[in-house]
């Protein structure tokens, strides 16, 4: 890369478009002749407002989401997630269903269980998360408020794909796509609420995006603080309070990106291109092994191991050197996690298929 | 000024340093040689880690913060802090005091009344919020959990003056500081906790600064969200989930703006400077008033009026074809606002003083 920048596997906060930095490095003292910087701007302004119609109309665009969904862009994280979605949409059976395929997935069961019963249907914790759970829809209770799930698990690479989605019927479908929303087309008809926090595929930490169902919003809890009601944010366009106008405006000019790119559907190939490469290598190393399984690996975070931990960690020390960054695997699991998010270019990868490869003879 | 920018009156967000901008503009491709952006880093970085560590120990050493209080950088703005103080803090008596002194403070005590009995002890709102109710500290009760009060009131142009600040006594003084922070030099220990978005004195919205004393924390009321407790934050330096890290490294980059500038006791004369400037010609002219208490004006937010709608938005529009902009005053209060936060130059106010001076002879 130029400028001295590192190709970062980082698995969030994480790599952003270089042309998208640089568009923000250009725009920063006088946006749009403006005579402004946006993060100086009354979110109040037109030329905000513009900012923002943008950024909700290009995501639409992208993921195909119709009128009868709200966008909303709000704060907190998922983390603040784990506590709306049961706030505001545990107000009938008092009574949710979560699939347990990772540490978020667990936290975001835990939180809900503040707020109602929550019957935790299956879990791949007995294996270290290696795969996605298999169901039988035939068994899902139907006296809930709703079904949670998180499409994609950072931590253990894996995922579940457009086509293994749990089928809820009638129940809303709530997902935590955090880290791999926009990678793949996913049908968004399948979701009740979508949400994810920006910082791996669509902007600095400090937005989340919710998609939701208009028809679920305005039966939150009694309890339920009013920042943390969707019906307030609904019902202002995200602007009932000052909203993180810079990181909104950051998601617009990358969602304008993928829009150049070609939109998901050319993401979801290069995605797929770019783990391939990275997958085959790993399933013909002799020295590296991946223990997901495979239909349900992730496309955004690729784990690896050697097997023996002091490898592991000179692997990640000399790949540094290269300027292949943040490959260390996350601290519950060890090893090493390559998160190949969207804007991590082609070129990264093959550079660091090249240096496992040149790794895996001095090894060996 | 420079490079095509206006003079921006905005009352939040509004006007950030020039060289903040600039130096964010030229690290923004590759922060201090980490070959990223700070957009991009793993919240759990060293780098990132300085960057936060950095910004807290500024703003302890610009405020005079004793380690008995906590700092942290939190999301969602005053209004999420507008529940999360009574959700922390209504533990014992169940019973808190506001004052009313406009529409922030009004809207803290409407959510508060969720979590417990809120008593209104004095408010100015038959008066339009023209001054800051004085109060005798005899008749405060003591069976309460805190005392709140707003010390800037961005829409009316009051303040409580350091040496107006109620005395609570041995009850904890809660305040929202969101629109005067860092402006002029109040006695941190008066305060059990102070709170404030970024967005006025401090950086780009999305992030929210807390103090606290410690000992109020870690007895939330148990329907509590996890992220909205401030134990989950305080017992991780505000690193419990991925925090606003590009905002926190805009707020590190004013504050050594400010420590530049010769800290908060330097930016209080040069507010006040400013202040007077606009205040005594106001107070001398034939044509604007401003219907503020004296001894309760603010030194951030100047209203003012001609008397005649017609005239005010005529001023408001010659105003912005000069570049000083963002002059209208709140929707719920009409007339004009100059916001004059800490990062408006001097030079900006000269400027619309001379362009009221002109209007002045234009229209008598």
């Amino acid at each position: 890369m130029t400028n001295g920048r590192v190709f970062n596997f980082s698995a969030g906060p994480s790599v952003l478009p270089e042309e998208v930095l640089s568009i923000a490095a250009n725009e920063m003292l006088n946006y749009n002749n403006s005579g402004m910087s946006v993060m100086e701007m009354s979110h109040r302004s037109e030329v905000f407002e513009s900012i923002i119609n943008d950024a909700e109309n290009h995501i639409r665009s992208l993921m195909g989401i119709s009128d009868d969904y709200k966008v909303l862009f709000l704060q907190g994280g998922a983390s603040t997630q784990f506590a709306m979605i049961p706030l505001n949409l545990l107000n009938k059976h008092k009574k949710a269903v979560y699939i347990d395929t990772g540490s978020w997935a667990s936290k975001a069961a835990k939180e809900a269980k503040k707020y109602g019963e929550i019957v935790t249907l299956a879990s791949s914790k007995e294996d270290t998360y290696s795969y996605i759970p298999k169901l039988d829809s035939k068994t899902f209770p139907s006296d809930i408020d709703y079904f949670h799930i998180t499409t994609n698990n950072t931590i253990y690479g894996t995922r579940y794909t457009p086509n293994t989605l749990p089928n809820a019927g009638e129940v809303p479908l709530v997902a935590d796509m955090s880290s791999n929303i926009l990678s793949e087309e996913y049908d968004i008809n399948q979701f009740a609420v979508i949400y994810a926090g920006a910082q791996k595929n669509m902007g600095p930490a400090g937005v989340t995006i919710v998609i939701i169902k208009e028809n679920l919003i305005g039966n939150a809890l009694d309890m339920t603080p009013t920042m943390l009601n969707y019906k307030t944010h609904a019902d202002k366009d995200s602007l009932y309070n000052t909203p993180p106008c810079y990181s909104i405006y950051m998601c617009k000019l990358v969602y304008e990106w993928l829009l150049k790119k070609g939109g998901v559907k050319a993401m979801e190939e290069v995605n797929k291109y770019k783990a391939n490469l990275l997958y085959s290598f790993i399933d013909n190393s002799s020295l590296f092994t991946n223990p997901v399984a495979r239909e349900d690996r992730s496309l955004m975070n690729i784990t690896f191991v050697t097997g023996n931990p002091d490898l592991d960690s000179a692997f990640v020390k000399e790949a540094k050197v290269k300027g292949l960054v943040n490959l260390k695997g996350h601290r519950s699991v060890g090893g090493m996690r390559a998160s190949i998010y969207n804007a991590m270019p082609v070129e990264g990868v093959e550079k660091l298929v090249d240096f496992m490869k040149e790794f895996e003879v001095q090894h060996k």
